[in-house]
């Protein structure tokens, strides 16, 4: 039977750093520590992105304490003059701040081991609230920091995101497990990508509304949309009515043969391993070799390919032909193909793949040719035009496409494109089922 | 004389949507509004991530309208039912929510155009609090508002990126540029790639020492350091004193000098243009091809050479030779080499560099050959080892760094790196000086 589930400890985020603010950095660590929490079950409900001020630093942290069990502050550990965040925290929790000899031999030793001398400036990297304990951060200078307040854990890492990571996940999460009953959420993501958010609203909110009447928690679910175009996430989220019915992650799974049925064929995978994963291990597990020939995208298909590890199981390279003349030479298409249709048609797109394929050695070669723009649009061929097209030795598919948006837009989405159709063939030769997908613990 | 200047209105950020703090989306939003309005003249002191829930957007809302003259609110004004944004600040302000005939007709408009009927859903975009105004949004459904409360502007845009970046400069900027008589803020950026952030300060901030007994508007700027490794950069900016005394851009740039020492040879560039518009001015100006030949970064370094507009001025392609294989077809780097050396070792990186540039015929061809893990390192070359070459046909050079960090760090560092050893060797032979550069407006 359900019963009411205690409710996850609520947590807020505190991104310190003027560079945030100014529009210099964006801010992947709120990102990360929101994955990181939803995965552990603890209730992220807002994140508050502050200057390297003293005063805002201390406000914002007593007013945090108020409303959030849990406290997760980063940035503005450095050794710089505009670092304040330990003493703004000794000041919002009213600690002295005091200097760690033990703090000054760890960091003493580090620099040693980088054989430099520390600067002065570093000092204050062993300075801590009175009451707080030390965060170990093997990769970096700044140690992080917790401290206890009005009933609240504050947490204090490093702005750097790989010493973040690593702290959050060795340092902090054994601690929020000590200190809470924690059931991490349930969620089915459905992924897809070619089809726009109302419009893939429209195809799945009959399923959804026929699946609430089949139990209280079905009824309950949370529907969420994740568009981060070209690609629209559905995300099904158990959440607990007030009778404690939540839906359980069997009831979940059961409307994918429905939510795949309607989101056919822009749903390429289910869960959370995203497609170049999907791609990779799918081509791996059937010994087939993949290939790029990019010119508008110079390389950045290749690459997001090659950001899943592992990728050189199956990816032989790419030859980005982003002038007219190394379509010829190193891709062997057509000058005269080139000369009559322009390099972003069909037909060169067609030899752009056929010829990478026979170039590269490879089972498969995708192609793309496309206007990112800002110049260089045509009536015809407008900017956000792209060609693209499969070649797999038997067979080579083309599509043409009117993408939108400015040029990094573009080819983003132009190199996200290549991979659909990259799995669109391998799933039309029964190589890639759209199958439920988990990453894989990496580094 | 120097005199009191008025100081810059206040703005904070409220970015809405439950994908950016589950992890799922990052918020560049944030990152775009705050580069806008340190460009306008505008002091952004907050920025607060909200989730899709009718009572805190109420409450932030009214809490950002008592702190800030300017609220500028993103996200949540989609057709589907999580989207609550326009109801959430009507109730904040206090207005009902009325539904606009003419909202309702251009909307109907713009499916027509597309030649898509317009789902039901979809009405609810036409919905407005009652005082207040539309804001207009050529590429998409959803409008913006503006509206009036407690003395504050709040302006609220889409949060499709796109969307949002146009309705800001072309309906948000203008009407804060007739609402506040607007002082863009003095900054010089000098950018750095090869240099920690401590030792970086060490080097410089004798010198800002030095500068500040120069006048009382230097004594008054603002140092601060932003690192997005590899890169650091130092940003003086003109702030006021008390007695309103700030740096002129004159003073801040007579130290271009002075501090253009210190950070040598780390130092390629002052002023917000990024390495990858440095090289493409330079290489343009000169008539100079470029070209890369890539494994481990498997295309990325060319892909963020060719984000900038006007890349093909200069780049001819690349060769992405992640398979041994295609390093001896491709590149013709000698198979007794690899068998020898490895493929990351300095003889393959010299050879993938010259053999690169031979087979794309360019006049300049960097290699870059490394382990980005998370398997793969041994204890001679572990994870993070990377050789780098740049061959221009007179010679070639050779770097070899251990970079640290995870696969996707590792990746986007040594894409960077790639373009530094490119920069440096421009710079040697005279083609690329060390200059202020701003980026030219595009699309």
């Amino acid at each position: 039977m359900p019963h009411p589930a205690s409710p996850p400890p609520v947590a807020c985020v505190l991104s310190i750093g003027d560079e945030l603010l100014s529009g210099d950095i964006v801010n992947t660590n709120a990102a990360f520590l929101g994955m990181r929490a939803r995965a552990l079950g603890v209730e992220l409900r807002h994140v508050a992105v502050l200057r390297d001020r003293m005063d805002e630093i201390v406000a914002a942290t007593r007013a945090a304490t108020g409303t959030s069990a849990i406290v997760l502050v980063s940035g503005g550990l450095g050794p710089t003059t505009d670092d304040l965040t330990t003493e703004a925290i000794a000041r919002a929790v009213g600690d002295e701040l005091v200097r760690d000899a033990d703090a000054v031999g760890r960091l003493t030793e580090k620099f040693q081991r980088l054989g430099r001398p520390m600067p002065d400036a570093n000092l204050k990297q062993a300075d801590r609230p009175s009451t707080a304990t030390w965060l170990a951060n093997p990769v970096g200078s700044a140690e992080g920091l917790m401290v206890e307040h009005a009933g609240a854990a504050i947490f204090v890492m490093p702005g750097v995101p790989r010493e973040l990571h690593k702290m959050m996940i060795e340092q902090v999460e054994p601690r929020l497990r000590e200190r809470h009953a924690l059931t991490p959420s349930r969620r089915r993501m459905y992924r897809t990508l070619g089809i726009g958010e109302s419009a893939l609203a429209e195809r799945i909110e009959p399923v959804i509304a026929r699946a609430r009447t089949r139990s209280p928690g079905l009824a309950a679910m949370f529907l969420h949309y994740r568009a981060s175009m070209p690609e629209v996430f559905v995300v099904l989220e158990a959440v607990h009515d007030e009778a404690g019915n939540a839906a359980t992650l069997d009831e979940l799974a059961a409307l994918d043969e429905e939510l795949g049925a309607a989101l056919s064929p822009a749903l390429y995978g289910i869960g959370e391993a995203d497609l170049a994963t999907r791609i990779v291990a799918a081509a791996t597990k059937h010994g087939r070799r993949l290939a790029f020939a990019e010119s508008c995208t110079a390389g950045l298909s290749s690459a997001l390919l090659a950001s899943v590890p592992g990728a050189s199981q199956c990816l032989d390279g790419a030859i980005v032909a982003y002038d007219d003349r190394i379509k010829r030479e190193l891709l062997g298409v057509d000058a005269a193909l080139l000369a009559e249709h322009g390099a972003v048609s069909e037909p060169v797109a067609r030899a752009m793949a056929e010829g990478g394929r026979r170039s590269l050695g490879s089972d498969l070669c995708v192609a793309i040719t496309g206007i990112a723009g800002p110049g260089g649009g045509t009536r015809e061929k407008p900017v956000g035009t792209v060609h693209f097209a499969v070649s797999d030795g038997e067979s080579t598919s083309h599509l043409r496409l009117h993408l939108r948006g400015d040029r990094g837009t573009l080819q983003r989405g132009a190199a996200l494109w290549a991979h659909k159709l990259l799995w669109d063939r391998l799933h039309a030769i029964g190589l890639a089922p759209v199958e439920s997908l988990e990453p894989s613990a990496a580094e």
